[in-house]
């Protein structure tokens, strides 16, 4: 932590802030850096709220020097993490595709989804059967109904599931279905619920926020990982900006960011990312070329008579074009990692 | 529900779409504006997705006309609506005054908190006994413990206890202690803890999401009251935007938004919405100012020791200055309104 | 200026990033703090990019001390600066109101606009002759007819006159009729109109950009200000967010943010803050509350014929009404003022 | 132009606004929508400010049917344009790559830039000779000199120059070196520049602005476009949102929104995007995976030397790295092109 004084700040302030810092049992580091005095902290500063030092008289602002996640960080583990689903692989090179549609709207729907999906190539069915909807009023999902429907056609065509878990009450149901938690962006900061599906040790698909910083989102995980559950996925799925040609303003910077910074993998879901389906194409390939471990979309047999998220939805035919192009794009990212290599 | 059609839409497109609206037992008006179709849909739109429509070929978008809250408009319930917590009413006038700590840290602490809160003029005390936290390794809150620290440092000094809870786990917990559930900032959109707030019947306070649109956030209330519960109260506590100087972007424009489109009463938290104690006072009264039923603010007897957000905390001497400056706000305020009435 | 490495840094990258430092003739203080060696840059560190830095291998990042403006900054002149327009004093106590219309549409116009404008106290008339509007097709401004237009009906009510300069070409001419030159939003980074109005010693009312950053926004009164041009006013005008419900969100807390670290005055844009006339008289007077050194308003006598921003434009009564309220609140600032020395 | 009425509109509120509708010579058309009126509006709307109807009583808003750009769109060119910049074609297939430095800091930095630029494949030399900087105390460019030193580079290396300008002061002198005009990111809405750089004829790089939406970039375009002027370039650089572990967040799905509503050409920036030279190439990739029609980058002999943008600036190695990744995609994209068309 490196504490940065105002230009008055006097020698009183200074000593009154190196004081406190010794009282705390850490050691104080000052130098004179552009008329204005610095002082570094040295010790156990994890547990020191730098809040704390912004209060006292003549401090301009506190800088923290070290993240405040461990073992999400790739400095704890410097190699990728691959998480593994059953016989199924994610991470390092082991690419994921998971289809399926926003809600689980009945048997007949989830099993034409699971046949669409698997003859893209998709391993993973995805499915809602609890939604979080903006308003009370709108279609909440078929819940055990619905993961049992899922689970059902996943089985005939020899898929995973994923699905989303909202609260802590439904997560055994949940766990009894699902081969993959997904945490929904709005939970993204939903602290219980995130040391919940860590005591699960379950595969978590860990959506980034609506508003989340990359910084929040891997502190997210880390409440996962710290309650022993190292099998997370991160998922790109837009971030809230002002721009409305789009649902969402979709972050494939985020994918080469959160590569560096920890050793999970991260999958791109465009279907949310853009949420208008003519351009989900482009972006899932986009994200592939971002470095991407997988993808996510959304298809319906027919989207227009989605009971969700229609405008985002690919049909049949839609979707096994894009699958052709991720195709082309996978083998051209092996290519590619080959040169980066060098 | 409008339908907008593209200028290059054919007849056969158009017709698809009228038939879709008919199959469903509503009622389609054409118009011929700017080159474009438009198609009015009246019936019973509310479990429609608009989505359903963007999938049409020839669709260029679609314009909802009514909002999806009903308890929480304006035009459901006229007048102001006055929450009552006990012999405490907030709204239409009723100005309400909340503070105390971000975290309660020991009794001696909030002992101390509620007496300076009490000497300002506050009849809430605030003060977190769960707390949300980016990081998994930050004080997490003292929980029951805290929680009867501030009743009985309430209860020594007449007042009322507002705290956060979290999740439904502990809602029957908090209850037992607290007079106004908080929602946090993060569970703006936890739909099924809204829910439960909503079956207790206690006043809830439900803050803004992080980056929470005032469509949503009266989605959100509405999720409450449709439970029953109509003792809401807003909380406008600042929005994530790209500025750094302040910790939020503190939104009083979200006073008079909600004022016009719903009957609740409406708050505002200068300490989340600007994180800076000094530019705290300025806010505080100008959130009075732009019409708030109250304020609720963070104090604590020693900002530079408190465990959290001592950033953003007045002190004692700070704290009851501000609240002089309140007082006269709330005189002038007093006068506005009679002239408004004219 | 201060590096901080990467905790797997080594020393070798350490030593490079110290000679380089050296080389340039500065001087490096090393310290080793959560286990990540920082380094502190002391000289004339003004002319490094720090960007530079960020380059080395073993750098994590490069964190700023010091700002980069000076002229504008509270450090260079603690006291609050006056602005003088002729006889119109304004910061420091001497609060200003400003009102006319979006655009100049006529004489005739213009006059009824300054009457009103007058009758409620203003003391400046805005009124935009040369107008940027995002789409070519809209109206422009009457140009250089407008601006004899509004010169006239100035002059009659005994007032200054505010406007629009888009472009050096036009500056000459703007500023045979103008007191007060404004630069627009869209404009603030416009470094060479920046440095022209400069040149001019005349008073400038420099708008936030759209997105600008507080500290962006200083940076643009410096290149105003270092031309020898200190008649500086600062104008908040609402900053672009993900929320829809108003135009712009009225950043009321740049009020004391500016306050704080400039010592020009600022005044505040209702109008442009929230877009819509009816939420206007109460942003209006929460500036005030926030400690604004004046006002500016769009008034129109008949805003539904307005040639441009008719949806926020007040009429003749409810400007009228707005401004009782103002004049209350100015009262009640001049207590809040006395209580705020204490 | 659609007006949608209050639920609480009288009858006498929706013929005052039918009756202005008439009154401008237009038709309107009213329907009855979840019980709230709707009117169309038929007729020449372009001249009518949509704000105008806002401030009648009983609207609730206003809804544009059409855009307002006419040039610019896909509607009006349904294939897309070719810009040519000499004997370089750019668009519809044709891949255009420019790369060079940020700042022009003299002649042997920018022949050095030009032979590295070449040798990865570069056809287009940038580097500024103008700077738009944050603080006045920062590089401003060489001016003149700088213009020189890349004509001469470019020229050299048989490549074409892409350099901005930044008023219309310098437009002439900047003409005299440049092959394509470049309007920087803070100038996107600077309405006078860009009328200038259309009467030019010259090709026009057209950066999105900081916070500029897409709908605004097009309506920019249409000023250069209206002046006679269809050779314009859009280039997606990044906008400004919350998130700070990248310098902008690049918005790649802009790339297929740009593609379906207008006819020119749109590349990618990766090193605005980002800001971070090391996600710089994944970015880069993204980007031609999106649908780029080329690519902008930064590079620099030396990045730790570099006078600006330095920390975003590839070196030989890594940029001739990132071009052999650039081809193995633009391959794949050969393939993926062909797919789509099935």
């Amino acid at each position: 932590m490196i504490i940065i004084m105002k230009p008055e700040a006097t020698t009183e302030q200074i000593n009154t802030v190196v004081e406190r810092i010794e009282s705390e049992g850490m050691t104080a580091y000052l130098s004179q850096l552009d008329h204005q005095v610095t002082i570094g902290v040295a010790g156990d500063v994890q547990r020191l709220s730098t809040g704390g030092f912004n209060i006292y008289d003549g401090v301009e602002r506190t800088v923290r020097v070290s993240s405040s996640y461990k073992l999400t960080s790739r400095e704890f583990h410097p190699s990728d993490t691959i998480v593994e689903v059953g016989d199924l692989k994610i991470g390092e090179g082991h690419f994921v595709m998971m289809a399926g549609p926003c809600s689980i709207e009945g048997l007949d729907q989830i099993m034409e989804c699971a046949r669409i999906a698997k003859a893209g190539g998709a391993t993973v069915l995805r499915g809602g059967a609890f939604k979080p909807r903006t308003s009370p009023y709108a279609f909440q999902g078929l819940e055990e109904e619905g993961l049992k429907y899922i689970r059902r056609a996943a089985d005939y065509y020899d898929m995973k599931v994923i699905t989303e878990v909202m609260d802590e009450a439904n997560l055994e149901l949940v766990c009894q279905y699902a081969d993959i938690l997904q945490i929904g962006a709005r939970n993204m900061q939903n602290f219980k619920l995130l040391q919940a599906v860590g005591k699960t040790g379950k595969p978590v698909a860990l959506k980034r926020g609506i508003a989340g910083t990359i910084d929040e989102w891997l502190n997210a995980a880390e409440y996962i990982a710290n309650q022993g559950n190292m099998n997370i996925i991160f998922v790109e799925r837009g971030i809230r900006t002002y721009e409305t040609a789009t649902r969402n303003t979709f972050d494939l910077s985020a994918i080469p960011v959160i590569k560096k910074l920890s050793h999970f993998p991260i999958i791109a879901d465009p279907s949310h990312g853009v949420g208008v389906w003519d351009y989900v194409p482009a972006m899932a390939i986009a994200g592939v070329a971002a470095g991407a471990d997988g993808l996510i979309v959304e298809i319906h047999p027919n989207p227009a008579e989605a009971w969700s998220d229609g405008q985002q939805s690919l049909n049949e035919k839609n979707y096994l074009n894009m699958m052709q192009q991720v195709d082309i794009m996978n083998e051209a990212m092996t290519k590619i990692r080959e040169i980066k290599l060098v």
